[in-house]
Formats: C-alpha cells, sequence, structure tokens
C-alpha cells in the first residue's frame, strides 16, 4: 500500500513571504525547526496527475493509480477537490453500467470477520470474480491498530492479483467517511472490480451507512446467541439479507447448526424485505471452507433475483438519492456546527437541555435565531 | 374535543389600511367576499390567555383549557409563538419531576390498535392512572379519516374523566408533528396525566419518532405472522420492548398463544437491549379483556427496573438531547430546502442523480455552493 509522504522536498524557508511571522535575528537568516512552509512547498511541487491520467490508469486496472486516485479522494485538500470531482464524474457512469455486487459485511466480535473476508474473498477470486474490499471505520483514527491487523491477517488476500483491498479512510466524521467508501466503490467499479466488500470495522454506527450503499447484507454471528450479541446494535439483524454462523468447524459445527436452524425459524418471523428476498441463515468454516460455496450460489441467487424483478435497479437510484440528501444535510450541519459563536454556545445549551433546565425545542430555536445573526 | 373557529367577529375590512389592496368603486365601499383581514381582525381580538393563565388552568388539570394550550403549541402563527414558548418552559421541570410512563404503540394493520387502546387504557384508569393518548400522523392531513375513526372507536375513553384524548397535529413533516407530539406530551405531564400513550398512525415512518419519546415501545401483531406483517417496517421489532399478540378471544385462542412464543423465543435471539430489559411477548384481547393484567404488571416491572438502574433518566436525558439536536438540523433543513433557488433547482439535481447522470456527492456540493452565494 502506499504511503502518505507529507514532508519532502526544500525545507529551506521561503524568505519573501510577506505573511511571515518568523523573528530573524540580525545576521544570518536561520531556518526554524518546525517548518511552517511545509504546505507551501508541497503545494509548489504538484504530486498529483491529471484526471485524463488517473482514468487512463484505472480504466487499464493499473492498482498503483487506483490507489492514488483514491487518496485524491480521500483528501481534505481543496487543491485535490476539482480533479477528485472529475475522476468520480467520469467514473460513475462507468460504474452504473457494470451492474457489480456491493455486499455490505459486518459481524459481531469474535465471529472472525477478517479470516471470514479471507477465505470467502478468495473462494470468489477462485471462481473468477475480481473483488475489492474496502471498510468503514470512523474511529480508526484511534483504533489504527485494527486495520493493520486486518491486513497483516488478510495475507492470501493481499498478494491475490484478482483482490484489491483498502483500508478505511481515516479522518473525519462517519458521514465523511461513508461518502469517501462510496466514492472509492465508484473507482474500484470502474477499475473492472465486480464485486465489492465493504466491512464494517469495530463496534459502531457504521452498519447503517454501509447497509445504504451496498446491495446485500451479510450478518457474521457465532453459535451460542444470546450474549455473544452484546456486540450488535439492534436493529443490524433485521437489516440482514443472510446470517452466516461462522467457526462451524469440529467440537462447534453442531451448535452452529443448531443456531443457523433458530435464525432461520427467527427470519421467517420478520416482516417481508421489500426486495422480496426471503432472509437466510447459513453456516461456515474458514478453516474447512465448507459453506463457502452455498453462500456464493445465495448470494447470486439474490442478484438474479433483484436484477430480474427491477429492486437492484431501484435500490441503487434509491441509495444514490438518499446520499444526495444526506450529503447535503451533513454539509448544512457542518456550517452550522462549525460555527464560531455555535462552538461556543453550543456546550452551554447541551448541558441545560441534559439538566432538564431548559426544553429540547427552545434551546434548538434559540441556537438557531443566533446562528441566523451571526452570519 | 374543541373544535377550531377560524374565522369569527367582525368582518367587515379595516379600510383604513394602508397596504390595502382593496380596490373600491367610489360610492360606498363593499366589504370583499373573501375576507383578506381574517388574520388583521383575528389578531385585533386575541383569543389567546395569558401565559399565566395557560398554566393555572393546567395545573388545575382543566381540560380545556389544556386543549386551548395544546393548540397554540400546535399553532404556526408567529404570534402564538412566544406565549406557546413560555408555557412549554414552564411544564417543562414540573413534567420532569412526575416520573410518568411514556408507552409509544405501535401495530399492523387489522390488529385493532384502537380498541385495544380503548381497553387497556379503560384498564389503566381503572387502576387509578390518568392517562392522556396522543398520536403521531404526519399524513393526517390527507387522511383525515383515521383520526375521526379513531375517535369514534374510542368511546368509552373519550367519555372517561380520568382519560384525555388528543389526535395527531395535522399540519407539517413528521419532524414537525413529532416535535408538537413531545411538546403536548410536556403539557399533558404538567395537568396530572402519569400515563401518556403515544401512537403511530396510519403505516409510516413514525414509528422512530415515537420510540424517541417514549419509555417502553409496545408492538401489537396479531398471530399467523408472517405476510400479515406487511404493514411494519424491518426494524420495528427489535426495537419494541413487548409484543403482544391481540385478538386472542374464542377460535383465535390457541393460535395467537402459539405465536406468543414464537415471539419470545424469537426476541430472545435479538442483541440485549441497554435497558436491561429482555423484551417479552403476551396475548390479549379487547373482548374478553384477558391478557390486559399481564401487559400492566409486565409494564410496572419494566418501569421499576429502569427506574431502579438508572436507564430511565439516562434515555430521558439522551431523548432530550437528541431532540434538541433533532430540532437544530431540521430547522438548518427548512432553512435550505425552502430557499426559492434551491427549490428551483433542487428538482432537476435530484433527476440527474436518479438517471445516474450526476454522482450524489457532486450533485450536493453544487447545490450547497449555490446555497451559499443565494444568501
Amino acid at each position: 500500500m502506499e504511503k502518505q509522504v507529507e514532508h519532502q522536498g526544500d525545507f529551506f524557508p521561503d524568505y519573501d513571504n510577506k505573511d511571515s511571522k518568523l523573528i530573524v535575528n540580525e545576521g544570518v537568516p536561520q531556518p526554524p525547526i518546525t517548518n511552517p512552509y511545509v504546505k507551501k512547498f508541497y503545494k509548489k511541487r504538484p504530486e498529483i496527475l491529471t484526471a485524463d491520467q488517473y482514468m487512463e490508469g484505472i480504466l487499464a486496472g493499473n492498482t498503483t493509480i487506483l490507489s492514488q486516485a483514491i487518496t485524491l479522494v480521500e483528501s481534505y485538500l481543496p487543491e485535490h477537490r476539482a480533479v477528485a470531482q472529475e475522476i468520480i464524474k467520469r467514473c460513475q457512469p462507468i460504474s452504473s453500467e457494470r451492474k457489480t455486487m456491493r455486499i455490505g459485511i459486518t459481524g459481531v466480535p469474535g465471529a472472525g470477520k477478517s479470516t471470514f473476508i479471507e477465505s470467502f474473498g478468495s473462494y470468489m477470486t477462485s471462481c473468477g470474480h475480481k473483488l475489492a474490499v474496502l471498510a468503514i471505520d470512523p474511529s480508526s483514527e484511534k483504533t489504527k491498530g485494527s486495520i493493520l491487523g486486518d491486513k497483516t491477517r488478510m495475507e492470501t488476500l493481499c498478494n491475490d492479483p484478482m483482490a484489491f483491498i483498502r483500508p478505511s479512510p481515516s479522518a473525519g466524521s462517519l458521514g465523511g467517511v461513508a461518502r469517501k467508501t462510496r466514492e472509492t466503490i465508484l473507482l474500484c467499479e470502474a477499475a473492472g472490480y465486480d464485486t465489492i466488500f465493504v466491512e464494517t470495522v469495530g463496534v459502531g454506527q457504521s452498519e447503517t451507512a454501509v447497509h445504504s450503499m451496498t446491495d446485500f447484507f451479510l450478518l457474521l454471528l457465532i453459535s451460542g446467541a444470546g450474549d455473544d450479541l452484546q456486540g450488535i446494535k439492534r436493529g443490524i439483524m433485521e437489516m440482514s439479507d443472510m446470517i452466516n454462523v461462522t467457526k462451524a468447524d469440529g467440537t462447534n459445527k453442531e451448535k452452529a447448526e443448531m443456531a443457523k436452524v433458530l435464525y432461520i425459524n427467527a427470519l421467517h418471523l420478520f416482516p417481508p424485505t421489500e426486495s422480496g428476498w426471503v432472509p437466510t441463515s447459513v453456516t461456515s468454516s474458514s478453516v474447512t471452507k465448507e459453506g463457502l460455496p452455498e453462500i456464493k450460489e445465495k448470494i447470486d441467487s439474490y442478484f438474479e433475483l433483484v436484477r430480474g424483478n427491477g429492486y437492484y435497479e431501484k435500490r441503487r437510484r434509491e441509495q444514490a438519492r438518499y446520499w444526495m440528501y444526506e450529503s447535503i444535510n451533513e454539509s448544512l450541519k457542518n456550517m452550522f456546527y462549525e460555527n464560531p459563536e455555535i462552538e461556543k454556545l453550543l456546550p452551554e445549551y447541551e448541558e441545560a437541555v441534559l439538566a432538564g433546565k431548559l426544553e429540547s425545542f427552545t434551546s434548538a430555536s434559540e441556537l438557531i435565531d443566533k446562528y441566523k445573526l451571526s452570519k
């Protein structure tokens, strides 16, 4: 994977800069120890290619260029934005035509998500699929360890020329991270990956985000449900298209099979899905590889169903609209919550509401009034 | 129930009004057939009381004054806002102290929600509870019938001096309607109602809104699950604290009991709740009244549990904060979506996104840029 090199080039400061706050003693000017011009130098030496060059690389399936383009899309630097937008714009129609399979994967801690993705992903590539594995982990800034861990655990897939693994974008809110992952999907699809895994990392709120950018949602559980479900949020089960009871091998196999039957029965009690698909449960083992072909078969029959009945297209369109509105609303919120006046007042108001001293709506409308005045 | 009298008083227009657009023939002035001054006259003859007067009536449990105060809170007229806010502000601490039971009720079509509320509500009042029944129905402007229907079906409760029934506020978005219902809860609690039912009306999105303003969520289902669940959205089951299989009488009783057992088993497979409560299933009949005492017992033990372990307070506080942010975000959205420029452009952009011609985020950021410029 590429490493971001932030500090490079000639570190000698630009003394012609009028905004310089550096106080220089009379005599020989000294370069500062912490260089305030790094960004400036970085700008002076543009590393980024043109949109045409990126697109050429992406369409040729060049993973180095694809990685660089994703880094650009993930970047928050204003100077990267125009090219990034252009790449996304050009990938969009190509991606739309390819009718890929976007599969969301989540699981309880201990279900062996990484080993499952490794073994099931390898099975998929052995069947001729080109696979991209992406992740949404809004907490990854804090828990960088988990990603590194994931990558070492996915050794086979990392070295598989049919697979492309990309860790979660590491900066920003859930909305921001999810947005970037969704854009990355488009780039990967344009680069020829027909199967996309989007995994949730850690115990978080990212399940809904993953669900809203994928076609199929796979939940990994282990036998002995109940206490073991501690890690997943209520509501996740009902959005799952398939529950896979993992670690169905050795002495655990029988228990896993029993759990599967329980889940099949429970899933039947849920309201029917809009897709017409009846969510089901299976078992698998990442050790013996048993169950993996069955999972692929079931996923294939899901896609056959939804491509046939129009739900595939319908859901993709609804997701596109959903993300348009999500993105608008996210921007509106950022404008408000990053307003200096609001940033100052919000904690006081929140405290008053939590203490029961102020009604939620009174508090909100006073803050909105102040926001309007502050502009 | 009170009837809103919108047109009353002296309808003769105010000819001194400088802004008058009325063209008057020379000679005797004629009042217009459609009176453009109604609002003005309404203002001149204030029907609204002072906040003190409302509070006196509410605290005395005067249902006429309570109804009028709720109407004021529901009003979108700017001149009502200050007094309404003042009432809410004063009811807030009183409501907080009373540690009431807020119970959300939803159900599949055909589960007999109204008759259940009628019979269970009557049982609650017979046990000495003062009950307010509220509703959230964002579609009620279109489907006024259902509310009228509800009221005729709740005859006993309507005539019960221990019960107060208030239909859903009828105007605005789900956010607006939910907000007003939440404020109404505060007024009812200040007026001495210790038990609040908030029902969802129709098949809608209101379940989440109801869930986020109540302490306990009750889902009504009927036996023969599966196809009969068509009416409820996926995810509702997992937010329920209790599933009541209704119509457990006559030849249906056995089937209802079987369904109950199925649901109890299914509920055990769900991740544990944060409250520590184990969601359960019961059966009831609004005809024979069987099952009603058991439901009350279970609800009582829920409240005993959550008041004991601090979850009651914690959830109430979190809900207050949730509604503060919801309300802020709702206002921010209204400011954007009601902007004339955006109103004009949005349909085009949405169409382009739905057609796959424009990426969601590109579309969103272009709209946001236009919004910033338009202000």
